[in-house]
């Protein structure tokens, strides 16, 4: 079956990679994005990821530059296009930044989905995907995380305004039995398409440990800054489910399957995670052998609001979803290794 | 000391209750409301309550009507006044409607607050007071209820709308230290001015006891609903903590007068409670005995998010506020009486 799919925040790692997998199994893109945080491509009005994109997969993505709190720039979206779904990516993400400006993370993340799914509700279009973060999960209290674990409790903006969203969802589809809605809480997302064309290269000191290391791998700066050494896990240092981008997409191509086949009602959440856990030291080792090049790091003060652990218990993505992360740290390693060592950034690609 | 408040929301319920104290003590108001819960008055640009305001304290009130979303609204009256301090009560407050129409709350109440917040930034105000409620403590765990007391795992839109909005006013606080918030939760604000020409007369089936009590008074409902008898109380009926209008405006003015003070900083929070709860079927008597008139009533179900027990610890407000709830059942009785047996409500007065 081929979809009209709505892609929102298309331009950013996590949309454009679920671009490319949508393309690759038929269904047709139009993807909105106000572009704070991409990159445009030169003589085109598509930003540069989608760019190519569109060279990978041989086809095309009608691109739409809109922030998505703007009602009527989305309205008009939705009577030239026939949706059938939509992938919401657009948002604020950066933990740091969301404790230095608040009210643009919850503009962004909360008024930017409530107007959304208000313009959908008038174009009548119920089915809706959701990028959601196992930061919702607050602090675990058991591990693996999975999906009936209580949410809340989170303690910077950035997560709140997931948190909050999840909730708003699920009073939507209480309120009207013709709304389909999966969340999809990330764990972390890494790696880079196999390409090395598109992929992850954040401005400034990385949040995420993946393009930091990467960051030092290619000499971008000296040392790792590992955030705590005394947690309670086996060498200390925090544990992390690190799911490579390329099954984090595939994820969404089940999730919009899921919701053709029209028998899912109202709001479902499902993991999206390994289920494996690596610690900060493991991931380095293995990055350092597998480069041939140490990592240098220093261990530094916790971040305020880092937990110990968190891994997945995937086993309800994979029973309802009939998806499961193929991809191991060996290939986010090889494919992140091998975007680095090109030093195929976005911007010098 | 003289001060310009903006009061959003102003020709609501508390609102307009509080305006009046305002001005009683010598502040100048500005009022901003889109009347989607007011009456307009004849002739006038006026809401009818700000009307009636004027004429009990024989002093005006700046009047727009404008919506808290509207940006580019809001910014004008910013540039016209000099504002000192704004007070928010502009909400949606159903809890019934929350459930059916969930994004329209969360729309007026968390990103009208958002918008207001980002206009008086860039307007240089940074003094403000918002309408919360008691609903926030979601189920007690203890009684009564304090101010330290967890907060979260709201049951309904409209709750979660005003917890959400209190997370976002922490957020900023921490964010930026030039706010001073002062977020007043709410009991169960109750009674009316005692000239009982301003007060409550909602529209429809009363979400609240004491409208209720008064329509069944005057003969506009044939019987009382009374949600549950079984649950664990002395009698078996939900016990709440009923504040007396005027109390609750005097409460605001406290407030105000504290951040005006200049040395409370971020954001605090105060119960505004008399500390004394009652049960239905108590109120029912005392209602009964003041007025001469039996008020039928009958048991029916539960409805699904009512706490069996709620009432506040007051000693907070009292020691740094200065505030305390002189007003008990008494008054509200007969001023609500006052008031139905008049039939002065606001349409008719």
């Amino acid at each position: 079956m081929s979809l009209n799919i709505l892609v929102t925040g298309g331009a950013g790692f996590v949309g454009s990679h679920t671009i490319l997998e949508l393309l690759n199994v038929g269904h047709r893109v139009i993807c909105v994005d106000n572009l704070c945080n991409a990159f445009g491509a030169a003589n085109s009005k598509l930003p540069e990821s989608l760019k190519r994109v569109q060279d990978l997969t041989g086809k095309s993505v009608t691109f739409y530059d809109v922030d998505i709190r703007d009602k009527d720039g989305l309205r008009e979206i939705f009577n030239k296009h026939k949706i059938d779904c939509v992938a919401h990516f657009a948002a604020l993400k950066a933990v740091g930044e969301s404790c230095r400006i608040p009210l643009q993370y919850y503009q962004n993340n909360i008024t930017g989905t409530s107007v959304l799914l208000e313009v959908m509700a008038e174009a009548n279009v119920f089915s809706f995907v959701y990028s959601s973060s196992a930061t919702v999960y607050g602090e675990p209290q058991k591990l693996p995380l999975d999906e009936m674990h209580p949410t809340g409790s989170c303690t910077n903006p950035y997560g709140k305004s997931k948190y909050f969203t999840e909730e708003i969802l699920k009073d939507l589809c209480e309120s009207d039995p013709r709304w389909s809605v999966i969340s999809l809480r990330y764990f972390n997302p890494v790696g880079a398409h196999k390409s090395g064309r598109i992929g992850e290269d954040p401005n400034g000191e990385p949040n995420n440990l993946m393009p930091y290391i990467s960051q030092v791998a290619v000499g971008r700066r000296e040392k790792l800054k590992v955030f705590g050494n005394n947690y309670d896990t086996p060498d200390g240092t925090g544990v992390r489910d690190y799911i490579h981008i390329v099954d984090l997409a595939e994820g969404h191509v089940s999730a919009i399957k899921k919701l053709a086949g029209g028998e899912l009602k109202g709001f479902v959440v499902y993991n999206l995670g390994t289920g494996q856990g690596y610690s900060v030291l493991e991931v380095v080792d293995a990055f350092s052998k597998a480069s041939g090049r140490a990592i240098k790091y220093e261990i530094v003060d916790r971040r305020p609001g880092d937990v110990a652990s968190s891994y997945a218990d995937v086993t309800l993505a994979a029973k309802q979803l009939g998806w499961k992360a193929k991809r191991g740290l060996k290939e986010i390693e090889q494919q992140d290794l091998r975007k680095v060592l090109r030093k195929r950034f976005v911007l010098d690609g």
